[in-house]
């Protein structure tokens, strides 16, 4: 039966034109060397569609990509609003990629204007060269002295503009097209380890109920003061440029003021209500508070993603400065938000299930669907035990990788290889509870597969861990002949410290199934890390490979 | 650029599913007779795979219609779920029409199953005869005795179920069908006072939108208990039965407990946190907790929609019992919330400015566009103060009237004379805030078309009930023959009041434009009032003409 609704689209110029008049004396503050700079909504609005008639006015006349090599500012929000609502392609360059993996995507995307931050404008020179597709370079604010001549030196360059002159005298609205919801609105390439990075095209229907559904779990309004940390140029800003016009929540954008003690002032003297960004940010600004006490009263929630938050630090911040950490988990190819870690309405807080909630990876959204695919295939049940790897889809998680025509044979294969049918590949591994909770512990990469099971590294690792003379230990998947692969655990033990490994895989016993206990044992001197500080597996089995490891066999397997 | 996004749509069922999972353990808790009967969102879940498999059993195999006679239950709410998640469409009839409306929606919709509360039993009996489409009858709770003979009477009835056995033995999962998010799901009708109800058609898409946003707005959670007095029958049920899936807030459900007592027990017994109804249930219930002192500390707010409530009864449910009651706006049309009198976040609560932004029909829902179409047909701006017929626009509302081709000419040029392209005529006059709030005030057809502008009557009325002799003052327009129509101000006075036409005039002279103040008067004993309570101008016209009012000339026009 035919429905008699109208089929408005879901797009980025409804939330702009939203924004830009219901929420209209709602703000972005943006902080700079001489404090707050304020803009607001209605003039983030006129500002869009002055970038856009600019934009129109360099060749921007379709589904052309623009990028951005910028902070966390007014003028990149403007970006995120202007570009997709115009019917162009944003394209948010990340900033701390490796000089030829800005290279990579910026020429795989196809960017045709760049606009820079005038703080990165000398190391933004140093790649256009190389970013021959480029036709115009838009920078936000002053030209710093002698790089003007450097930015337009390239063939390619047609001409430098400043953002002031670029958007003088051009009109104050903007007749935004009536395009496709499910048109590409902006693309952001994930930070893969190896290989080049893969990138994702978001769709304006994408976008607006990822912001929407992600804000209503929030509860965040008009009256709030978002401290946006996680950058514009990564994982989509976690869809807080979007969910700010919906809700009218002023944002405060750090540009490169990124250091505790700005983040401090900032909470404090713009009284924050709440905010967005990595574990170690939210450490580091932990440690700052501790040492030098600061007003964070306003502050109710901080939502930390990216990787897994230390319980120790959720608590930390509940106990000590009355502030709810929110886990968050997602991935650049969700949009990126999967799952929040509210705890139920119905669970007292305080309490021991409480904080297993709490320090989950959090509840599905609404719209996302999850499902764990066991080691032959099957899919396991939700019951909180049961382990499999995570997959997801819904209207806002990706269904491929942007394609150019660019790619080989293996890029291709390793790209469709992420897909299972319509089902993304989250490359986690964990339990899935039956109120929707994800309890993800493994990478499917570390997860030893042993006989036809899973054992997940994370869980002996922290049992290990909690015997007290052991400092850290860390455990890998190594071939075995009758098993496929079996644990094999590595140790660092303390100073002083008296016990055997017998004696460590005694203190297991009553922990860990039988089946899954490591029959294979090294100790070490220290685990080897990753520049971000995690357990580098990869190195830890390149050393068992080359015989590096003293490696003893005990119990009976 | 195309998307690389998934093409997710947005179903019942992914909001049926979600609910009975991430929510399992919230309620629906209807009112009985002996209290509340509970029933858990994951019941609800797998009942609504229960009623899927039974429809399907009798033949509802495809989108079919399926009929609601029901009251405010949990059977009711799994009857919204299981319904259209199935694929088919729910027409939840409205047991407050005419019989000869009801007879007309139901045979209109075309309902081939009704679902049936057996506390209506008696009364659907009536009607069944003449529903020559209704093959089945579900009759959820007990027969009533010698009501069955009665139902399974005429011959177009197959069989008559009881719902418990109805359901027994059924599956309690259903693998839900992938249909178009544009597809049908549900229908409702407009309880027009003149001619036969007009029936618009939702889709998921719709609904779906609808409920997240609308539940976005209030921010609701799962820790909240919503009495829903709304009827299930009406507009929709405001969306409620669909947010809950979004937000797991639990719903309070009063079946056919209307009375303020039994409302006020339901708050003080479940610990209600919010409510939504009429102002007529709203305010029954503040005269019955004025003379009957009630624990209502757990409610937040009251939703209150369908007309205008008084300003003083917002005042004292806000000062007596701290309960925030919030306006709504919408239309059947519109699914139907479109407005939201929620003040803005940076607007100090108490102040005169607070107030006429609570007391206004609220702020356009995001998604929801409007503009204001004056007397030439031209834009008026929103400036808060121009005023014009509100049009709308979105993605839940109608953009045309179901029609089955039974209608005839006329009907179908009426239905299509309430659309203006690609916008909804909302009949509604008023003005728009540039913070998009709506300041509503006549209906289109009460406004008086003056020499190209228009005069509210309701202005006009506010105006005239200002002065201390004037008990109730009504304005409608009457026709003139130079400036189209001008008003006529009936007025009833109080005892002992000593003021003269002249003087009330005089009174209006500060307050109305000079061209629009009445130049005709009469002193009436009383206002005709509609069933509801409403000045019937339907009635004051027809006096008008029939010659039956002493109407005064003054003034110099």
């Amino acid at each position: 039966m035919d429905s008699t609704m109208q089929r408005t689209p879901l797009l980025i110029s409804t939330l702009l034109r939203y924004g830009a008049s219901a929420h209209g004396r709602s703000e972005l503050i943006t902080w700079t060397e001489s404090g707050a700079r304020r803009t607001s909504y209605r003039e983030a609005g006129e500002q869009a569609a002055q970038l856009a008639h600019a934009l129109r006015g360099v060749g921007i006349t379709d589904d052309q990509r623009v990028g951005t090599f910028m902070w966390n500012n007014a003028e990149h929000v403007i970006a995120y609003l202007a570009v997709p609502s115009m019917g162009a392609v944003l394209h948010a360059i990340n900033i701390r990629l490796f000089p030829e993996q800005m290279v990579y995507v910026t020429r795989h995307g196809g960017s045709e204007v760049v606009i820079v931050d005038n703080s990165l404008a000398e190391p933004f020179s140093k790649l256009l060269p190389a970013l021959t597709g480029v036709r115009h370079v838009v920078v936000n604010g002053p030209v710093p002295d002698g790089l003007r001549d450097a930015l337009a030196a390239p063939d390619h360059v047609e001409q430098v503009h400043d953002w002031d002159e670029f958007l003088r005298d051009q009109p104050t609205s903007f007749d935004w097209p009536a395009v496709d919801e499910n048109d590409g609105c902006a693309m952001c390439y994930t930070s893969g380890t190896t290989g080049n990075p893969k990138g994702v095209v978001y769709s304006h229907r994408s976008n607006y109920l990822h912001a929407l559904t992600s804000a209503s779990m929030l509860s965040v309004g008009q009256a709030d003061r978002l401290l946006i940390v996680v950058p514009l140029f990564h994982a989509n800003a976690w869809g807080y440029p979007y969910a700010a016009m919906f809700t009218g929540s002023s944002l405060v954008l750090p540009d490169r003021f990124l250091q505790p003690e700005p983040l401090a002032r900032m909470i404090s003297e713009l009284k924050v209500t709440g905010g967005a960004g990595v574990p170690t940010v939210w450490n580091g600004l932990l440690q700052h508070l501790q040492q030098t006490p600061t007003d964070v009263s306003s502050c109710r929630f901080l939502m930390v993603g990216g990787s897994a938050a230390p319980p120790a630090m959720l608590r930390t911040y509940q106990d000590r400065f009355g502030i709810e950490m929110i886990h968050g988990w997602g991935m650049t190819e969700m949009s990126p938000v999967g799952s929040l870690a509210l705890a139920p309405g119905d669970v007292e807080p305080g309490t021991p299930e409480y904080w297993r909630y709490r320090s989950s990876q959090g509840r599905l959204l609404p719209g996302v669907e999850g499902r764990l695919i066991g080691p032959d295939g099957a899919q396991q049940p939700a019951d909180g035990s049961s382990i499999g790897e995570l997959e997801v889809r819904g209207p806002w998680i990706t269904g491929s990788y942007y394609s150019n025509g660019s790619e080989s044979e293996t890029e291709l294969a390793d790209m469709a290889s992420k897909f299972d049918g319509e089902w993304l590949r989250t490359g986690d591994v964990g339990a899935l509870t039956d109120d929707s909770y994800l309890l993800l512990s493994d990478r499917s990469k570390d997860v030893i597969k042993s006989g036809g099971e899973w054992i997940s590294s994370v869980d002996l690792e922290n049992a290990i861990m909690g015997h007290p003379d052991v400092l850290e230990a860390s455990v890998i998947g190594i071939p075995d002949d009758k098993w496929q692969e079996r644990p094999l655990a590595t140790v660092v033990l303390r100073d002083g410290a008296t016990v055997m490994i017998d004696g460590l895989r005694d203190f297991l016993a009553d922990k860990i199934a039988r089946w899954q206990l490591p029959d294979k044992w090294a100790i070490i001197d220290e685990v080897p890390k990753t520049s971000v500080g995690k357990f580098d597996k990869k190195a830890l089995r390149r050393s068992f490979a080359d015989g590096a490891l003293d490696v003893q066999r005990v119990g009976s397997e």
